[in-house]
């Protein structure tokens, strides 16, 4: 994905390298030795049915470029693109692709941790190349691990229950989901030619793509095809779940809006995609206009593919086996970008000014939050208290001790908390851990701070290559970071010098949980990147 | 563009870095010693209308990312984004954005060079942030000069000639090139505050960019806001010249599908821009059915805004004083990408294997091409008489001959020969050089070679800094470059030696031209990026 600066020939070549995988030969690319597949087919589906395995194929085939990544409904804006660096990929409704990056390949006699990264952008947007920092190249070489990340199907394509309609769209409402759990199958079944382990899989993904993880260990379909998890800002409200009968009164009226019946319902299967998510869009004006609630896509709670966000459903005991990374970010969507100087230069702030903003987020609590802020950051600046994020954070704290109660395997919990030099000086926002675990820090101008991001991507980095070999992140370049327990919450904060803080959080939390004025109210925190992957022009 | 590594860390802040246009403040970011705005608005229009200033503002606008691109009417697919790889950014019909790579800003004492790229992709698709290879920091640092970069107008939006339906679309034809002029004008008054010299620009594209500098010439708008320029692989047939009887006739057959009159014609400028796109392949469906030619998009000849393309037309007196750059890459899109392995590691094949190639490429002529091949490239493997490109070198040699019987400043010719590592061995193809004259070689995978392109990079880049610079390219890392006469064409051949060549190809070229197979029989010439960007998905 990254153009690096190339300090040895590549080798593309029609014969090299080439690996064989059950369905039939690739050839990728050496880079840097680095070893890397782009684009690889690993499922096939007709539209708003189950994926299957791909047709087999005889000679060689490219792996050499990315494939494309699922349509969208919307059209993006690039507002964030210069903190949140994207690439905008070509875009088709065939998008079950993954990419490898790796080590060795054709090494029988050594099998690396797989660790397999699920991209964010809700359920709706987004794909395994959509962010500069997934670029897996430095991650692999940094832990001799094997990298895999994929594209899968989204939104309406994804995640539109037409099981009314026909048996054979029973499981419509969580194709999306599917569509992943046919790449673990195939990496299973693949993975070992690539140098990989497919008896260590990790699934890790950042906020739609965290979710993602916790929604596959309710999935019965996916026991088995992996060993440990990492969520990352994916811990929100009830996991996203969407009721069944909400998934089928929205298609029950997008069936209407495009004209269908159950005798002509097989006609959405062919019809142009722009015209079913226009329909999606009238159907939720015709929600609005006749006060039902609004409808999204997310995977549908149906008791049977998907059982339904573990906090709210009760974890399945078939996954409490599975430990798990869980954290988030100090200020996700709660950070300061503001292009106003007079909100700017937060850290310059004299003490009116500071109160000033402070009064204006949290009316007469001010000086309570102020008062537990400096009690659960000694050492962070007291400005901050207007940036500290409790969506994310609740939720984890939330998840963390409702699966520690269940006997689940060990939870690891963390907040990624370095201050970033954007705008001179920026609370780090949703995703900007991404670049620190994917050892990619060096490349992403907003939040790159010389001496201090090489140090923190080694640790982080770290911890995540020892959670994807043992199941326990601890390494010697870091203090020790116990689990979780049901009461406890043991945080390690990534920050430029590690701390683990116990329950830090635990009076903070609920003062501006229930005291900060409403959002927008302080200008800055609508710009961080939405858990849909920003703004969008409606197609 | 590039997120490459950093070692410094990056200045964006609200303050710094400054600059005051004549319109408003705009704040850049400083990376790595270069200073970098993005995004810069330089006009506005409404949709079919000429552009216009843009409109001043107050405090301080963010140009730290790169504007929308243009409105496609199609979608492209990926399929040569491994050879020329692409950045696919997001699309708005408000497009008038530019990029600049300086190394001062606010430096009124030194005036630097001002190289404007003009990006390629016919008159219909790319973009200023296209490919990897348009990223200026590289060419900026290595020559001190400015290098901007922009957005305009395409297709539908850039180029149909609505006149006939009012005195307000009297340029609609042209209004795409009208940006562009628009674009230089603001380069005019704006550009001493980024370090630039306003009387001394260059314009410089590749394909349709490469087009877009010869049109340019015969624009009188432009007259006196450009100095000297470059075109590569941008002589091709008439310079794509649409007759305005044809524009006209494709706008009279789009108004009527859209079921629009003269007197409601102003509704054109608000419906969505996919129903018109759908109208264009609607009428020119129409055409075909109907036995008329089709109509595509590029500069109208209406003897007016545009006088047509120069060796067609006659060049302008006006600009016969500018010096240029012309010239074309060895391989085009006869190149040899081809995924047959049977086809591919040319340079390994016997002479039995070669010969069988030439017949069913050359039939009766494969030995007189094979004897013209020889004298033309005597150090070159004789396989590549299957590879060399007629198209554009034909446009080229055609060009400056005949500019140069004109009386014009001098024109310089040259040939980007350099073999590439791609599948065992590849000749150069269509965008290969981009990579050269932007000193951005080592950033691309499949036509790096260790050694060889940092040296020959130094030598293009050189001699585009020179041009320039002085307006000729001469400089002492390379063999004397002498310009073209009316009779005689030194081709200045970059590759690893440099070689000045005088009518070397004179023979070889129409034996080619008039006796290849038609394309595609050899199986392999489609792959390259065609001049509209390669294949598309309609909308």
């Amino acid at each position: 994905m990254f153009p690096r600066k190339l300090t040895r020939q590549v080798i593309c070549d029609l014969d090299n390298p080439i690996v064989e995988t059950k369905a039939g030969k690739l050839r990728g690319v050496i880079v840097e030795d680095a070893y890397i597949f782009r684009g690889i087919r690993y499922a096939e589906a007709e539209r708003f049915h189950m994926p299957h395995a791909v047709t087999p194929w005889e000679g060689v085939k490219d792996a050499i470029m990315y494939g494309p990544v699922c349509k969208e409904m919307a059209t993006p804006i690039a507002h964030d693109a210069y903190n949140v660096p994207h690439f905008y990929f070509p875009q088709d409704e065939n998008c079950q692709y993954l990419n490898v990056w790796t080590q060795a390949i054709n090494d029988p006699d050594r099998k690396r941790p797989v660790m397999l990264w699920i991209h964010g952008g809700g359920f709706t947007s987004g794909s395994s190349v959509e962010l500069y920092a997934y670029d897996g190249e430095e991650l692999s070489k940094f832990g001799d691990v094997v990298v895999v990340s994929l594209n899968h199907r989204l939104n309406l394509l994804g995640f539109m229950d037409l099981s009314e309609y026909g048996e054979e769209y029973k499981y419509s409402g969580n194709v999306g989901m599917a569509d992943i759990v046919e790449a673990l199958r195939w990496i299973r079944e693949n993975i070992a030619v690539f140098g990989g382990d497919p008896d260590n899989v990790t699934i890790m993904g950042q906020s739609g793509g965290g979710i993602k993880v916790t929604d596959l260990l309710q999935m019965p379909a996916a026991d088995g095809l992996y060993h440990k998890g990492i969520v990352q800002s994916g811990t929100i409200a009830n996991g996203l779940d969407i009721a069944q009968e909400d998934a089928k009164r929205l298609s029950a009226q997008v069936v209407k809006e495009l004209g269908l019946t159950k005798e002509t319902i097989k006609e959405i299967e062919t019809i142009p995609y722009y015209k079913i998510a226009r329909a999606v869009k009238a159907a939720n004006e015709y929600f609005t206009e006749n006060g039902e609630k609004t409808v999204s896509f997310a995977p549908v709670v149906d008791k049977d593919y998907y059982m339904g966000y573990g906090p709210v459903n009760g974890f399945r005991k078939e996954t409490l086996s599975i430990p798990l990374i869980v954290g988030s970010v100090f200020g996700e969507s709660a950070n300061n970008f503001n292009n106003e100087l007079e909100r700017s230069h937060k850290n310059e702030w004299d003490a009116e000014k500071r109160a000033k903003f402070m009064y204006e987020m949290y009316g007469e609590y001010a000086d309570d939050v102020l008062r537990a802020f400096k009690k659960a950051y000694p050492k962070r600046n007291e400005v901050d208290a207007l940036f500290y994020d409790t969506g994310f954070r609740s939720g984890a704290k939330v998840y963390v001790t409702t699966r520690s109660a269940a006997g689940s395997a060990p939870v690891y919990d963390y907040s990624f908390d370095l201050e970033c030099p954007l705008n001179g000086g920026t609370a780090p926002w949703h995703n900007a851990e991404e670049a620190y675990m994917f050892h990619n820090a060096c490349y992403l101008e907003a939040s790159y701070i010389p001496g201090v991001s090489e140090e923190l991507q080694d640790a982080m980095t770290g911890a995540w290559v020892a959670f994807a070999k043992t199941g326990d992140p601890n390494h010697p370049g870091m203090p020790i970071w116990p689990p979780c327990t049901e009461k406890d919450i043991p945080c390690m904060q990534f920050d430029r010098v590690l701390n683990v803080a116990w329950n830090h959080d635990d009076e903070l939390l609920p003062l501006v949980r229930d005291h900060r004025a409403p959002r927008n109210a302080f200008g800055a925190r609508r710009r961080g990147r939405a858990l849909g992957g920003g703004p969008r022009q409606s197609l």
